[in-house]
């Protein structure tokens, strides 16, 4: 970030130019940019600013704007476009795909959403109402429903042809061949047409369809799909198999970005959808909770210590190294958890190999208690003169570690057999027993081998 | 997970098959599966028994088994192949895409590596070679160098019959134009191809390349101009402007999981290469580094601690409540990180809006401290029945709380100006700061305050 960007020099300019009122040039400025670029510049502009631009932007090129809106994301996106009335909105919207303009008109608030649908209604643009009868993040809900399909009675001349004839199809990677009733039976590719000669049924050269998604599919599923297998599009098919849609690869370059965002989001307690641009005060209120979850767990831990008030008072060093015991199990756990929570993610970790984590996280807490106890109680020993006071926090910190790696195994495991999501409750789980574990060792050890220490 | 995958019951039958010798039914059953699949349930299998199924499988079909080897990535693909002779893996390897095949000999041993080297040379392979010249995380290391390009002065028909005549070529998306010298000098479609006549010059039709990577440029860099303009390959340039490879959407994608991957590792503490498959000893040794540091900065805080011990002596229900204000300090400052963190990563945050993303984390801090110090102070009360032990409790936790809100924007910030990755360093420093800040506020409030305190 230390040279500037491009993109920094064009956000700059259209300050510039929004600021000294030069419509025309900054008009100039925004149509030469791509709707990616342009949604990246819209995130950095003050509110005020944003809606100005966009303003200027969607009276004199209303497809550029709404892609703009559309690739800044649905939350941020709908945010925009609510400062506008219900029917301009309806009337921008059919500049979008209609996946994309349900993806907005769902995070609009709810009355406005309402007129805005109720308006597209009466211009039968059923397709995006439809959209969002499925439900979130499944396929039916971020396919793109414009399929191009071919008869299967046709010739590849004749396939040909009709391709020619299509002009709305934005990217065709694969044809898919469909029967009388539209169901999907096939597919084919462009290139495939042009290695045989013009008269061959389509039949003869199709590829039974053996990869689709359902509607009801989770979007997750479909994008680790188009993963493992490297493919450019799926289909996407009702209950009866009928051909309803295509998920394309960019689509699930979003989902998989965004997948991986709410993991990380959830290991720290954050919303899945808060961003950058999130308002404050929706942002705090989306924190609380989980904090407020974890002033319960922080006071769980803090009633072990009030245990030992009594061994605290006769020797107050153990005040001192007790968040060590604790601090350091946390860390440990939260390695082990990441390493749990990603590979369940990634779909490299099953029931079938559990048992070989569960092995190997045990030999690294028993591995890294040692090596670290050993280097802990050093430091104490020098420090407080007391080879005791060493040899317990040695011995704490071998349990607490030991005790953090196999519940960072045990818990996301447990809890992706619950059917709750690992990455959302582990952490809180796993912070407690940390402490828990961490005082109860350090302070009962000490407890039972008071008349050693130091007071 | 509950309800058994079919992946599940292949991987059973395959250990079943596999005890009981049965090879002509365990290869039947192999070659029914997709590299991918093969590659996950490779993963699961015993060390013992991957080399058994691989042996196996690479004898009768060398090429769904090299694929497989390459699915499982680089990593484990090149700890199971360097079980194999040198000989054997330059033989097999050239089943696969040089980039590919790369990425494989990458992560030999180092000895292996340049003996399997030294035989593809003489067997004339020297784009795995030169891919492996370009520096690590570049184009050039992940392109594929079989590009299909057309000549500039070629028609519309001939460039079809070139087409027809190109049997290797494994996905064309776009069609790239390139000039006598092989400069890139535009790009066009299958389908543009189709929709005007043989004899127009596919100059004509063709749109100048605009978008490229050059071979030194980053991976992640190329992954964003993927997923912001939806592209489905970027064309590769040598600092000429030559065509010299592509990189297809596929390779993108797996390197935006990876690069996911790596954040979340990184926040956490654990090597960017680790998987649930790495072995213990090797696992520990990755982690030991990060935990050595940690137990580091834990004793800085516990030298802040130390500075009080006179407080604790005489108020024991100080040790008690002292963890709570370190640990929710702690939450509060990850909530923020892992958000800015992501941020930068999305390339959402900038210097252009870090200003009021401050401003944000700020108020969130504030809030966030005020709600549950209140909180955690009512408890205190109610259970200590010290009114100003809970007063102090409050107070040091809307401090520490703002601290990490605030460091938890101010330091990625920072670690990215110097160049230094945020995700990796950032949460050392802050939970130092965290509980340094809180261990020093609390303890300080209550020595200032320690006459009202009830001992």
């Amino acid at each position: 970030m230390a040279a500037p960007r491009r993109i920094d020099v064009v956000l700059d300019s259209v300050k510039r130019l929004l600021r000294i009122g030069a419509t025309a040039n900054l008009l100039n400025l925004l149509q030469k940019q791509h709707p990616a670029d342009l949604a990246q510049i819209f995130g950095s502009l003050l509110d005020t600013e944003r809606q100005a631009v966009f303003s200027i932007l969607v009276e004199r090129n209303p497809r550029l704007a709404m892609e703009t809106v559309s690739e800044m994301g649905p939350e941020p996106g709908a945010l925009l476009l609510a400062t506008r009335s219900a029917e301009e909105i309806a009337r921008q919207l059919q500049e979008l795909p209609s996946d994309d303009a349900a993806a907005l008109i769902d995070y609009l608030p709810e009355e406005l959403s309402r007129e805005v649908l109720e308006m597209m209604r009466r211009r039968e643009s059923g397709q995006v109402e439809s959209l969002l009868e499925y439900g979130e993040q499944t396929a039916g809900r971020i396919m793109n429903p414009s399929v191009f399909a071919l008869n299967e009675d046709l010739t590849v001349g004749e396939s040909i042809t009709a391709l020619q004839n299509s002009r709305d199809v934005e990217m065709v990677f694969y044809l898919y061949v469909v029967d009388a009733r539209n169901h999907l039976v096939g597919v084919t590719s462009l290139r495939r047409l042009l290695l045989v000669s013009p008269e061959t049924p389509l039949k003869r050269i199709m590829t039974p369809a053996l990869i689709s998604a359902r509607v009801d599919t989770d979007q997750e599923e479909v994008a680790r799909q188009v993963a493992s297998y490297n493919l450019l599009a799926v289909p996407v098919v009702d209950e009866e198999n009928k051909l309803v849609g295509v998920i394309t690869v960019d689509d699930v370059i979003d989902v998989i970005k965004d997948e991986a965002t709410e993991d990380l989001y959830r290991l720290a307690g954050v919303s899945g959808d808060e961003r950058i641009g999130t308002p404050p005060f929706e942002a705090l209120r989306k924190r609380l909770p989980w904090l407020g979850v974890n002033l319960g767990t922080a006071f769980v831990a803090a009633s072990v210590v009030a245990l030992f008030e009594d061994t605290i008072s006769r020797v107050t060093a153990l005040a001192v190294f007790m968040p060590v015991v604790a601090g350091m199990g946390g860390n440990a756990a939260m390695q082990t958890l990441t390493v749990i929570v990603r590979g369940l993610a990634l779909g490299e970790l099953s029931w079938g190999n559990a048992r070989k984590a569960l092995l190997k996280e045990t030999l690294i807490g028993l591995g890294s208690g040692l090596t670290l106890g050993v280097a802990a109680a050093g430091v104490a020993w020098a420090t407080k003169q007391d080879p005791m006071l060493g040899l317990i926090l040695a011995m704490a910190m071998v349990c607490n570690m030991l005790v953090a790696t196999v519940a960072g195994t045990l818990v996301p495991l447990g809890l992706k057999a619950l059917k709750i999501d690992p990455a959302l409750a582990s952490s809180v789980f796993i912070t407690m027993f940390t402490d828990v574990v961490g005082f109860a060792s350090f302070l009962g050890f000490a407890t039972i081998f008071i008349r050693y220490l130091t007071p």
